[in-house]
């Protein structure tokens, strides 16, 4: 399984994904989720993706020999000219339906096994920066103020503490440590979760990609992070009053 | 959806469990999910149920009729005559193989959503008490030190809180309190897992229920609890480093 969470801020856009990937557990290996399209002073695309990996990778394949060879497509759109993010994760959708499409009939019963999901989300020059949430039958959803996070994958460990503190007012550096805390939980609870997590903040208006890091398991912040966690939690489980009814 | 959780300690098992049910979002309604047999001095049997509404009752009707009328099954086995938990867990196992084995044929592609598992818990009389996790296919896995607690239903969101604070030491009043925030963690984050929980303690070597409750959602103690750990989480937030890489 794997782990992506995407969280649209008034500062910008906040990306985060893990890296495992396996096929039973005794065959595990480290693949990138995170795939990004930069032209600098006009645009900025953040591809996470989570499922199989054969369509996730096959995907990603198609956009990017779409833009390398535009003229190969009819219509000649690729996330480097799309006019707006909408038209970016149609892009997206389609690139995942062609996928389904050239795959489809050898899979049989087989079919349920190869669904892949996409969280897309950056800035395109004219537009406030967008993010998508891509289902496995290519259509979409965008983010809103009410909902600014979107996770693909192993999304419930880490979901109760996205739903308490993220707000679209945070600073990118609370949005990072929310990020990973959210990937802690994930962590400890899954084991089809794991680490290097790749991170990268986006920032309103720069386009163009500003911070991208890739933290291992040794990290000195993730580790700390991840201790002082542990601890807070279990100092306000201890703060709070006991079920009167036991001892 | 539904959320049970069992956790074994030192002092005795602890048991939560909501009482949504739903068939779609427009038709919700409360159900019992906890099923307790007693015999004051002899056993306590505990049972709660997740998955299709119309098997796990199912079990409980055979489990019940089997007590009324011993006679009826060539063995003559229920929980009230079981010699160990262990016997009472493969009784558990059979009634619902015998319920999936008469739904069997009409079901056919619609047999997934007929799904069923249960936590049992328990002391009879000459053991320690024991807690066991029965799957849909009627086999089980009984808890250990290691693994003090099972979670059915929408298990992911309760357990990350459950992984960093279950110990076999606590005392049961911070059981009590454990459980109803891992609730509080699936509530918020769940909308097919609904108030109000019931809960019971059971103390190792009483053999009767001592403490039940069904705690509402104004409950004032799960109230402030509720309020009290979301303070508390934003607080542990707010007092952990942010990120160094972003402002």
């Amino acid at each position: 399984m794997t782990y992506c969470v995407g969280l649209r801020l008034d500062r910008g856009i906040i990306f985060a994904s893990d890296t495992r990937t396996n096929a039973g557990f005794d065959n595990i290996a480290s693949f990138r989720k995170m795939h990004v399209w930069e032209e600098k002073g006009d645009r900025v695309l953040v591809l996470l993706g989570a499922g199989n990996l054969s369509v996730s990778q096959s995907v990603v394949s198609l956009l990017t020999e779409d833009i390398a060879d535009p003229g190969h497509d009819e219509d000649g759109r690729n996330l480097l000219n799309a006019g707006t993010m909408f038209q970016a994760a149609r892009i997206v959708g389609e690139a995942l339906r062609e996928v389904h499409m050239t795959n489809g009939e050898t899979l049989g019963p087989n079919a349920a096994a190869f669904q892949a999901s996409f969280v897309l989300g950056g800035q395109i020059k004219g537009e406030a920066p967008r993010l998508f949430q891509i289902y496995n039958e290519g259509n979409f959803i965008e983010a809103t103020t009410d909902t600014p996070f979107f996770q693909i994958g192993e999304h419930k460990y880490g979901k109760p503490i996205l739903d308490r503190v993220a707000v679209p007012e945070m600073r990118m550096g609370d949005a990072a440590k929310l990020l990973l805390i959210s990937f802690d939980s994930t962590l400890r609870s899954n084991l089809s979760v794991g680490m290097p997590i790749d991170m990268l903040i986006y920032r309103t208006d720069t386009f163009f990609v500003g911070e991208q890091s890739r933290i291992e398991a040794d990290d000195p912040y993730f580790r700390s992070l991840s201790m002082g966690w542990s601890e807070a939690l279990r100092d306000a489980f201890a703060n709070i009053e006991s079920y009167t009814n036991g001892d």
